[in-house]
């Protein structure tokens, strides 16, 4: 397996409004992305990544003169590797919204003359697919071999096949849900209370003032930290461990490991996320929900993707989109006969083990995608319904409990 | 089963400095406490009941004056209920360092003339239960019934039979826990992050700015609620309920009906408690460890106990000292061959359930105390060790699960 070395980010203006599930528009936008390997002369090898809410279009391969810079999912994506850039056309977008590249509130709002800030609109999901299906459009991709993508990622990939359903074969959804729990939003609701609350936040404006809400976006990134991870993880890794051997009795500074690890992970992100993204992305999911518009009934919302083929994985220790959440999603789609392989994975790694290099994990993905690349490479004209497969046979570092429907 | 009536808080000076595991020592000092029912000839029928984070002495009855002033356990405590002040003497002590009454952060330092605050001593759970024996020393008592707590009132219960075993014989732990796991300390950092960062909060001295860090508070309190309930209850009583029936698409408002919940415990918080106790409490939760000194034999901590009975309950939906963390506490005590009865309770309702009217859980505590009553009725000299009894048998509300040794 090798990496995919040095690549370039791209960049693609959008001169069209794009329409948003709030009623608003987004005036002319830009979008971000990169490439990796090659769009084969059928132009049916392409596979979209959707980032989930600390990612951009940096997927794979590292950015020139940049230390340390590999894409956030740099371990799936590559020659050779599970998602092989050998054989796929990969495609890694920032979503409108972001602070990675593409528009987003710390850009030029074309109606005030000053950055966005809080007037950027409110971005859904639904949005950032129909952004995405604009840029595979001007990159003459008719239909995506599939579309990936993990926790925020995964709701990105499903909704591709809600809305854009002949445009894509595959969905492939990580460690995903099919809505948010109340606790979900309650987490997210704390992380946005810290941000507005931060005197520095100014209503959302700050650029102007010349800081940035750092004390909020620490603690909401400890907070989703806390999510991202699980309880034996972190018991793992750092227990009651002492970060100085013994207790200081202090109420203000550090006692413990976990305190220190948090803290730096705050400290971080703080340095280069951006506050009001953060709020428009935790918002998008909070609002993520294709059953509500049918009543609850998440099958219904599948409906159009009867002719899609899905693989659906979850982790066992994943608290925050827990395997359960997985299984409606399976469920929903067994309801409406379409193909899908379900995979729980005993990993020990909580939410963030989607991003992490578990064997098991990446030989399923492998299998998966070899299952997509042969059926690519032998495919008919793409606007015939393809026929259903049979799900795809784990090899000897099989997923524990898989279920194929 | 009737009402304790209006009771008055009772308060008591202590002259001698109290000695602190930090090393420091806590000059003099007062403690708020409050009785229920009569300590009868033989004194041996007073129960103490420990309080956690969010409570302090007035544990039943209301206040003269104040409308909807119920003690925090007041389901539990009075004429009839199962902790039954008809027949013993309760309890209720308010400890250092909190904000209730006894000496804390916001009252003045003789050290310095101007109030504590950052510079109060770090109080632990240890010497909350030392402070707790001179109250009993004073009130005459040389052994109690019993001591009986939840959550970090659990672990006050557990650390009397290991710091004082001869002066009480049984101990009622309930959705407590042997130590924080990495994940509860977590989750007390951020809360302690969102406050000390507040630019109120002025490095503890915020009574001389008359200010308090209320944004921080809220948000601390928000983190803690959201731990207090379980998932199912936070599903059941809120899903995703829209507060204004419709999305309203935006970043700083209130869409769902869990934000508005949590945004009004919060603000109710931020107006009576105090920053520095928040500080405090979770450390002394923090730092409550007692296996950590016999290197985490937790066995070998309670192996003082070895006359005192135990009664340790849970809740199946309590993620935040979950069933398996009381199991831990059980199987210490079974290694001891100490006398143990061990409950779990289906209830919905998360780590809050043990403040909670759930008939089975109050059953079993009935039982218990009625154990325990029948007992001190029947008491030699209390400096006799007491016999071993069985563990009670549950009646036909009888709790699930039962384990007992």
């Amino acid at each position: 397996m090798g990496s995919i070395g040095i690549v370039q980010p791209l960049s693609k203006h959008f001169e069209q409004p794009l329409p948003l599930r709030s009623g608003a528009a987004l005036r002319d936008y830009t979008l971000v992305y990169e490439t990796y390997g090659t769009l084969n002369d059928d132009a049916n090898n392409a596979v979209l990544v959707c980032h989930a809410l600390n990612a951009g279009a940096h997927v794979a391969g590292v950015h020139a003169g940049r230390e340390r810079s590999e894409g956030w999912w740099d371990n799936l994506v590559g020659p050779g590797k599970p998602l092989d850039t050998e054989r796929f056309f990969v495609i890694g977008v920032n979503n409108p919204g972001s602070c990675f590249g593409s528009t987003g509130p710390m850009h030029h709002n074309p109606a005030t003359g000053r950055p966005y800030g809080a007037d950027f609109p409110v971005v859904t999901v639904e949005d950032w697919v129909d952004a995405q299906a604009r840029l595979i459009d001007a990159l003459g991709i008719r239909q995506l071999a599939a579309v990936i993508g993990g926790s925020l990622g995964g709701m990105q990939a499903m909704a591709w096949t809600m809305r854009h359903p002949q445009r894509v074969r595959h969905c492939i959804a990580v460690a995903s849900a099919p809505n948010l729990s109340a606790q979900n939003i309650a987490f997210n609701e704390v992380a946005r209370r810290a941000i507005i609350t931060d005197p520095d936040f100014h209503g959302g404006h700050y650029y102007a003032h010349g800081v940035v809400p750092a004390r909020g976006l620490r603690v909401a990134r400890m907070i989703g930290h806390i999510t991202y991870l699980s309880d034996d993880s972190m018991a793992a890794k750092f227990g009651r461990g002492l970060r100085n051997g013994r207790l200081g009795y202090t109420t203000q500074e550090i006692e413990f490991q976990i305190e220190s690890y948090l803290r730096h992970q705050g400290d971080k992100f703080s340095e280069y996320f951006d506050a009001n993204t953060y709020l428009l992305i935790t918002r998008a999911l909070d609002y993520f929900d294709p059953a509500a518009e049918h009543g609850g009934d998440l099958a219904a919302a599948f409906a159009p993707a009867r002719n899609n083929r899905f693989m659906i994985v979850s982790f066992t220790t994943d608290w925050r989109f827990a395997p359960e959440r997985s299984r409606e999603i399976v469920k929903a789609l067994v309801d409406n006969r379409i193909a899908v392989s379900y995979a729980e994975i005993d990993a020990l790694h909580g939410h963030d083990a989607f991003l992490l290099d578990d064997a098991r994990y990446h030989a399923l993905l492998r299998a998966y995608f070899e299952r997509v690349a042969l059926e690519a490479s032998a495919l008919r004209p793409v606007d015939q319904p393809p026929h259903p497969v049979a799900p795809p046979r784990a090899g000897g570092n099989a997923p524990q409990r898989p279920i194929a429907a």
